[in-house]
C-alpha cells in the first residue's frame, strides 16, 4: 500500500496517515471526482462542526479499516482545516471511534447497534465516560470503510452531525464494475484515454491510478471490479499476467475491492495448447483448475470470472453441444472453495438473423436460451443480464429473463460508459433510465417482483445477486472524459447500494460533493442532470424505437437505417406506411409472451401499451394516434425539436455557473454543452428528415425540411470546394456537403439577404477523428472567426458522427454583406462544410442577463 | 507584424483584425495582465452597453492606428460578446470613429476637439448625419492608440460610455522602461525567468513575447523600451545584434514603442578594436558614428542610448579626464538628426569610500558630479536620476540633483522590479512610494517645484524629460513572478502619463481590470496594495534607515550590518549609543546643503525633521524621542511588529477572495502572501534583536527576545542534526540552527509542555536556492505534515534570505505530546531548521468565519 511505503522512514515504528492532498496549487482537473473534500465555507456549518472531536481511534488496524481512518483524517483535514489526532485507545476526550461490531462491543459496549450484516454499518453518537463518541461501527471491515465514507459525505453536504444516527446495509452482495479494457491498453467503448490497467499486452508498470479508482469505487460501496474486456484475451490467464493482476489486487485490497477477470472459454486451446476447450473434457477441466489455483495463490481474495460466450463471435460451449450451464458450472465449482463467483452473461444471441423472417427477434434470445437452464446452475453462478433485451438503448423494456430465472441468481448489467448515449460528448444522466428498469414490476407469480427485488435476491430468495456497471474509466485525469459523466459512476454505486434512492437525491448529493453546496450551483447542475436523459431520448429516438445511431460502427451519431436489413436484429421495420417491430403474440414475434401474464397482457394490447415503448412492441402506421393525442409522426417531430431545445437550454443554464465554480471545469463542461447543443440539431434534423421522407407526412408546424435561416454550402459560390452527396443523406442538410480536395485551401461565399441586425452565425462542418482542418470566416473582408477541427469524433467521413457546429456569437450583419468561409484541409480531412445558419438575436440584454446575474431566474425546465 | 502575416491568406486583399483571444479553455496564468477584457456580467452595464455602435471606422490605416482598431475589436469581442464591423468609410449608422486630428477634420468636422498635442487624445460622442459617433481622436498615431486603450479601460471598469468626454495629454515625452537584460538571457535583478529579448549572446529567435510586452506597455502609454542591462555588453553594437534588435523593433512598432539600448562607453575598444575609447578621440567618434548609422539604417525609429558610466566598475570618461558631458554630447550629436536621445544616468559614485571618514557620503555624489555640468549638455541629453540619492531603498529623501540641474533635461528613474522591496516574493505596491518623491516640493528658487514638475520639464522649461521605469519582466507567463507586482508596471505607466493620479485611483483601476469589478474583490485587493509599502517599510527598515538587507549579495532578506564598514556607503552608523548618518551641514557630511534652502533648513534641524527620514539625516541616541512621542528604539520595535502583523493580515484578507476570483491566481497569490507573512517575522525578529543587542534597551512591551511559544531546534533532542551558529546571528532565532550533514536523514524532537488545545504549528527552516530538502512532522507517531523546500530564494546558506516558515494549521496538541521533525537533505541543502512555533488558536470559528462569508467584515488595517 502506497501510504505504508511512504511511512517507512526513520528508525521508529510509525503509524502514518496519508496527509490531505495539499490544498495549494491544485487544478480542478476532475481527478478527485466527488471526493474533493472542498473546504467548508459556510460560517454556520463551521461553527456547528467545532463540536466534532479532535481525534480518532481505530479499533482494528487491518488494511481496510486503516483506509477508513486515513480517509477520515484526510477528509476532515481538507474540509475543516484541522488534523485529527490518532489514538490507540479510547482517549479521555471526545473522539471518532471506528471498528467492527466485536471491537466496539469490547471498547464501548454502550455503542452497540445490534446485529450488523457484513458490509453494513451504523453511525451514532454515544455518550460515555463523560465524553461523546462519534461511532462508526461496521458489520465487517468493509462496513467500517463504507460508514466512514458515508460520514464524510454527510460532512461534505453540510449535514448536522450532532444527531448522527444512521444504519445502512447494501441491497445485494454483488456491486461490481466491469471494465472493457483490452490488454493492449485500448478500451472497447472507452472515451477517456487508455487503460489504467493494461498497456502493450501486460499489466501497466505504474498501477497507481487503479488504487485511486478503487478508492472512488469504495466510497460509493462498490466491492468488485472486473478489469478486462468481456471479449477477453486468453492471455489473461498467463503466469505473467497473473503476476500483474496481483499488483492491481494489492492496490484494490485496502479499499475492499475484489479483483475479477473476464475469461475466454477457448483459453485451454489458444493459451493452454489443448486440442479442445469442451468444458466437460477432463484435460480442459484440469487446465482451468491450474489457472484458478495460480490465481488464488497470488490473489487470495480473487473475486471470480465473468464469461461472455457464444455471443458476437466469442467462443462458447455451443461449439461442443454444451449448454451455458455446463460451462458456467465447471468454472464455478473451482471458484467455490475460495468464495469466488462466476458471472455468466445472458447477452447471447444470433447476429445472423434473417431480416425477411418476420418472426425472427433478437430480443427473444436471452429468454429462449437461459429460461430452460433455470435450476441447473451451481449456487455461485450468477447470470448477468443487461437491463433491456437489446443493448443499452436509450429506452428499452426490461428483459423478461429477469422473471424467467426463479432458481438462479441474477445480476443486472447497467452501462456507466455512455456507448449509445452520447459517449463522452453528450451529458446524459442515466440514473432515471436505470431507475425505470429497477422499479419495473414484472409481476412474476402474480405478485410484486420489481427488477430491483429480483437482482437483490429478495424476490426469489437467493443469497447472491446484484449489480454490474460497465464503467470504462481511462487514464484521462477526469476518468470519464465528460465531467458530468462521473455522476453516472457515482449513481451506479449509490443505486447498487440502495436502489430505493431517488434520482433527484443522487444528483443532489453528487453535485454538492463534486461542485459546491451553493444552492444556485446545486439547482442548476441537478436541473441539467435530471432532464438530460429525456432530452437525449427526445432528439435521438423516441417512442421506444431505440437509439437511432449507426449500430454498425461508432454507436454515436445518427445513422438510422444501419439497424435495418442486416443480421444484427436491432430492427424497427420502418416503411412508407408505418414503423415499429411487431413483437405481439398475436401477430408478431411472440416476444411479449416471455413476460409474466400481467405485463404481457399490458404490452400485447395497443390500448394499454405505453407510448414511450410503442415502437419497440408494435408496428403502427405513421399517423397512428398516441395516448397523448399526437400522431406518431408528429410526435417524432415534436420530440426531436423539444429535445434539441432542451439541450440548448442546458448550455444557457450552465452559463449561470460562471464564477460560481472553478474555471477549469466550468469551461470544460461549457464547451461540451455547446457541442452537444449543436449535435442535438444534427440528430433532430437527421431523424426528422428521415421520418418525413419515409412517411411522406410533413411537420404540421412546418419546421422539418424548412430552414429559412440556413444557407447550404452547396448553394454558395464555391472556389476550390466541390459538392458531394453525404451518406446517409439525412446526416447532412440538403443531403449534400462540400469538400476541399486537391487544393491548399478553398472558399465558400454567399451574400446575406436578411434584415440588418445582430446575429449568431453558425457554421456546420464535419470534424473527422483524424486531420485538423482549419476554418476562417470573413464578414466582407474582415476575419471574424477561425478554428481548428480537432475534436476526437468517431468517424473519418462526413456523417452524423462528425457533423459539428461552430457558432460565432454577436455578429452585426447588414443586408448585402458577403459571408465567406475559407477551409484549409489537413490530412484526410477536406475541410468539409454543410451549411451556415444565421440566427437573429432578439435581445442580447435578456440573453446576457440570464447568464450570471444575482437575481437570475431559477432553472426553467 | 504577426497579425498581418496571419491575414495573408486567400487570393484577395484582406483587412484582417486579430480575433479575440479565444474565450474557451484559457487558464488564468496572468499572461494577459490587466488586458484580460473579462466578460461584463453586470446586467445593468450590459443593458447600457447595448447602445454602443456595431462598427468601427479607422481613418488612418498605418500600423499604430491599425493596432488601435484591432484592439478595440478584440476588447469589445471579449467584454461584450460581439464582433464590431470594420468599415472603410463613415457608415450610415452609429460607429466608433478612430483617427488623427486632420483625418477627423475631413470626415467628421463636428467632432474636432481643438488642438491636440502629439500622443494626446480626445474621446467624445458626436451626433451627426442622424447618427452617434464615438470618436477617438489622436494628436498623432500614438494618440489614437492611447485613446483606444483608455476607452477600453473605461469599458472594462464599467464606466458609462454614453457621455464620453475626455481629453488627455501625457505629462512628458519620455515614458520609457529600462530592461536590465543581459545578452546571455539572464536578467540582473529579474525575478520572472529568463529574458524575453536575448538568449545565448544574441536576440532570441522567437521574439513574440516582446510584441505582447509592447502591447501591455502601450496600453498605459509607455512609448519607449531600452532592452538591455545598463551594465551593457559591447556586443550590443555588433552587426548581428543590430539585425536582431531590428526584429524586436518590428514587434514594438505597431504599438508605438521605440526601441533603445544601453551602451558601454568602452565599446570602441572592446568591440571596435581601437586603442582608446576617449570620447573626444576622432577615431572613437567615427566608430560610434558608424554604429549609429547602422542602427538607424535598420531601425529608423530607434530611440537612443542609455549610458551608465564611471559607476560600479563600468568604464567611463573619467578614465581620460573627460566629463559625463563630454561623453554624453558626443553620442547625442549623432542621435539628434534622427530624433534620438541620450539618457545619461546620474547614478555615478565612488564605491570605495572610507568608512572612517565621517565626511564621506555616497549620497552627495550625483550632485557633486552633475551640478557643475549643468548647461553643458546637448539639448537631446537627458540626465536620468534615481528618485533617491542612494539606490531604490524603501524610503529615501528625493535626490537633490533634481533641483541642481536647471538647464538640463531630467528623467526620474523608478524601479518597477522590486530589487530592494521583496523581489517577486513580497507584495509591495510602489506607487505610494513613487508618489512621495514625485509630489515632493524642492522649492527651487523659493517657488513650488515638485519633482514631478521638474521631470515633466515644466519647472525649468525643458521640452524633454520624463520617467524611466526599471521593469525587468521575464519569460514567466505572468511577466513579473508575483501577480501583484504587475500593479507596479501598470502604475508606473499611469503615473508617467499623469503623476497627478492618486495611488488609490491607480490601484482601483488595476484591480478591476486585472481581477474583477466585484466591489468585495476591489476593496480587498486595493486594501492590500495600498497598505503594502507601509507594512514592508515597517518590518524591514523604518525611520529612513534604509532597507536593512544584505546589500553585498541578494538585496533581499535581512542582512543588517552588511551596509556598514565597507566602501559602498550605504551606512547608517549604528553603535551602542545611537544610530543614523549625520548629513547635516553643521556637524555632518554637508549633504543637506545640496538641497534648496527651504528644504535644507527643514532637514538640518531636528525640530523640523520628519520622523520618517530621521536616521537618513541625523545620528541620534537610541532613546531619542520622535515627534510621535516614542523613542527611536521603541518605535523600531513597534514598527517591525506592526509591519509583520499587517503582512499577516494581508493573508487573512486575501482569503476572502476564495471563490470570487479564479483559483489559479487566488492560490498563487495566497501562497506568496503566506510566505511573505512568515518572512516578515524573520525580518521583524532580525531587526529587533539586532537593535536590542546594539542599543541594550529592551522592548517595553516585552516582545523582543522573548518567544514563549517557540521551541528552538538547538534545544530539541537531536538525532543526526548538529547545532551551528548562523551568520549574521540575528537571522536565526537564538542565533543558531541545526543542519543534517553526512546523514540520510535527521530528527529533532521535543515534548510539548503547553496547555492542551488547538494550535497552528509553525516550522521555521531554511530553503536554499538549490537543493530540495524534505521535511516531515510527526505528532507522536502520526505524520501530520510534509513538504519540500523548493522555493527559489537567493542564497545558498542559512540566513535571512532563506529563512522560511511552514505552518501546519489546526493541530490538536495535548500536554506531553511529542513533536518530531524529520529532515532529509538534498544536494548542498542540509534540511536546516531554526525553531518551531506553537500558536494557540483562540477561536477557529471566528478565524474561519472571516474568510469568505457573505457578511464578512470589510478589510481591516
Amino acid at each position: 500500500m502506497a501510504w505504508l511505503r511512504r511511512c517507512g522512514g526513520f528508525f521508529m515504528l510509525c503509524i502514518a496517515v496519508m496527509l490531505a492532498v495539499p490544498v495549494t496549487g491544485h487544478a480542478e482537473t476532475g481527478a478527485a471526482g466527488w471526493l474533493r473534500y472542498a473546504a467548508i465555507r459556510n460560517p454556520e456549518t463551521l461553527r456547528r462542526d467545532q463540536a466534532l472531536p479532535a481525534g480518532v481511534v481505530l479499533l482494528d488496524r487491518s488494511p481496510v479499516p486503516l483506509s477508513a481512518e486515513q480517509e477520515l483524517v484526510r477528509g476532515v483535514r481538507s474540509m475543516l482545516d484541522r488534523t485529527l489526532r490518532i489514538d490507540d485507545t479510547l482517549p479521555e476526550e471526545d473522539a471518532f471511534v471506528l471498528g467492527t461490531a466485536s471491537e466496539i462491543e469490547g471498547a464501548l459496549p454502550q455503542a452497540r447497534a445490534g446485529t450488523l450484516q457484513p458490509e453494513s454499518f451504523s453511525l451514532s453518537v454515544v455518550h460515555a465516560h463523560g465524553h461523546a463518541y462519534w461511532v462508526i461501527e461496521g458489520g465487517d471491515a468493509r462496513g467500517v470503510l463504507y460508514g466512514t465514507f458515508r460520514l464524510l459525505a454527510k460532512m461534505g453536504t453540510e449535514q448536522d452531525l450532532a444527531m448522527l444516527h444512521d444504519s445502512e446495509s447494501p441491497s445485494a452482495p454483488i456491486r461490481w464494475v466491469n471494465q472493457w479494457d483490452n490488454i493492449d491498453g485500448s478500451i472497447e467503448r472507452g472515451y477517456a484515454g487508455r487503460s489504467i490497467f493494461f498497456d502493450n499486452g501486460a499489466v501497466r508498470e505504474d498501477v497507481s491510478r487503479t488504487g485511486e479508482y478503487a478508492r472512488l469505487l469504495a466510497s460509493v460501496g462498490i466491492d468488485g471490479c472486473t478489469v478486462n474486456n468481456v471479449n477477453a484475451s486468453p492471455k489473461m490467464l498467463s503466469p505473467e499476467m497473473i503476476g500483474g493482476l496481483a499488483r492491481i489486487a494489492d492496490e484494490f485490497r485496502p479499499w475492499g475491492v475484489r479483483l475479477s477477470i473476464s475469461v475466454a472459454l477457448n483459453s485451454p486451446q489458444t493459451l493452454g495448447g489443448l486440442s479442445t476447450f469442451d468444458p466437460l473434457n477432463p484435460q480442459v477441466i484440469a487446465w482451468w483448475q491450474s489457472r484458478v489455483d495460480a490465481l488464488y495463490a497470488q490473489i487470495p481474495d480473487f473475486g471470480g470470472f465473468v464469461v461472455k460466450a457464444d455471443s458476437e463471435g466469442q467462443p462458447g460451449p455451443s461449439q461442443y453441444g454444451r449448454t451455458p450451464a455446463d460451462a458456467a458450472n465447471m468454472l464455478a465449482r473451482m471458484l467455490k472453495p475460495h468464495g469466488g463467483i462466476l458471472l455468466y452473461r445472458a447477452f447471447v444471441y444470433n447476429h445472423h438473423l434473417d431480416w425477411n423472417d418476420m418472426k425472427a427477434d433478437r430480443a427473444r434470445a436471452a429468454y429462449d436460451i437461459f429460461h430452460p437452464l433455470d435450476g441447473k446452475f451451481e449456487d455461485n453462478v450468477v447470470v448477468q443480464i443487461k437491463y433491456g433485451p437489446i443493448d443499452f438503448q436509450v429506452r428499452e423494456p426490461v428483459s423478461p429473463i429477469f422473471a424467467g430465472l426463479r432458481k438462479t441468481s441474477e445480476a443486472i448489467e447497467l452501462q456507466v460508459t455512455q456507448e449509445y448515449t452520447g459517449q463522452a460528448h453528450h451529458a446524459v444522466f442515466l440514473i432515471p433510465l436505470w431507475k425505470e428498469s429497477l422499479d419495473f414490476d414484472l409481476h412474476a407469480d402474480n405478485r410484486s417482483t420489481t427488477v430491483a427485488s429480483i437482482v437483490e435476491g429478495k424476490a426469489f430468495h437467493h443469497a447472491l445477486g446484484g449489480f454490474v456497471g460497465v464503467a470504462n474509466v481511462g487514464l484521462d485525469a477526469n476518468w470519464m472524459g465528460h465531467p458530468l459523466s462521473m455522476a453516472n459512476l457515482y449513481g451506479f454505486g449509490r443505486l447498487a447500494w440502495n436502489p430505493e434512492l431517488t434520482s433527484a437525491a443522487i444528483a443532489e448529493e453528487w453535485t454538492r460533493l463534486t461542485f459546491s453546496n451553493n444552492p444556485e450551483v446545486a439547482s442548476t447542475v441537478d436541473g441539467i442532470l435530471l432532464h438530460s436523459w429525456h432530452a437525449y431520448e427526445g432528439y435521438t429516438g423516441s417512442l421506444g424505437i431505440g437509439t437511432l445511431t449507426d449500430i454498425l460502427h461508432a454507436h454515436y451519431g445518427p445513422g438510422i437505417e444501419s439497424a435495418e436489413r442486416n443480421g444484427w436484429g436491432q430492427w424497427f421495420r420502418a416503411d412508407h406506411q408505418g414503423v415499429g417491430m411487431d413483437r405481439t403474440v398475436a401477430t408478431g414475434t411472440g416476444y411479449i409472451g416471455q413476460y409474466p401474464p400481467e405485463v404481457a397482457k399490458r404490452y400485447e394490447s395497443l390500448a394499454t401499451m405505453p407510448d414511450s415503448l410503442l415502437l419497440f412492441f408494435h408496428h403502427v402506421p405513421w399517423n397512428y394516434r398516441l395516448h397523448n393525442g399526437q400522431t406518431v409522426i408528429q410526435y417524432t417531430y415534436n420530440a426531436h425539436y423539444a429535445g434539441a431545445e432542451e439541450a440548448a437550454q442546458f448550455m444557457t443554464d450552465w452559463k449561470r455557473l460562471d464564477g460560481l465554480i472553478d474555471d477549469e471545469r466550468y469551461q470544460k463542461v461549457l464547451d461540451l454543452l455547446i457541442y452537444q447543443s449543436g449535435h442535438a440539431v444534427v440528430w433532430r434534423d437527421a431523424v426528422c428528415n428521415w421520418a418525413k421522407s419515409m412517411s411522406g407526412i410533413p411537420d404540421d408546424r412546418g419546421r422539418v425540411g424548412h430552414y429559412p435561416d440556413r444557407i447550404e454550402a452547396e448553394n454558395m459560390k464555391l472556389t476550390g470546394y466541390t459538392v458531394v452527396d453525404v451518406t446517409p443523406p439525412e446526416t447532412a442538410s440538403g443531403a449534400k456537403g462540400v469538400v476541399c480536395e486537391g487544393q491548399a485551401s478553398c472558399m465558400a461565399e454567399t451574400v446575406f439577404h436578411g434584415a440588418s441586425g445582430w446575429y449568431d452565425l453558425g457554421v456546420e462542418y464535419f470534424d473527422y477523428r483524424s486531420g485538423d482542418s482549419t476554418f476562417r470566416v470573413f464578414l466582407n473582408q474582415q476575419l471574424i472567426g477561425e478554428w481548428t477541427a480537432d475534436n476526437t469524433l468517431p468517424a473519418e467521413r462526413m456523417n452524423g458522427d462528425t457533423s459539428s457546429r461552430k457558432t460565432l456569437d454577436g455578429i452585426p450583419l447588414r443586408t448585402g454583406d458577403t459571408i465567406r468561409i475559407e477551409g484549409t484541409p489537413d490530412g484526410n480531412e477536406p475541410a468539409p462544410l454543410d451549411y451556415i445558419a444565421v440566427d437573429r438575436i432578439v435581445s442580447r440584454t435578456d440573453k446576457a442577463a440570464g447568464s450570471n446575474s444575482p437575481d437570475a431566474a431559477q432553472t426553467k425546465h
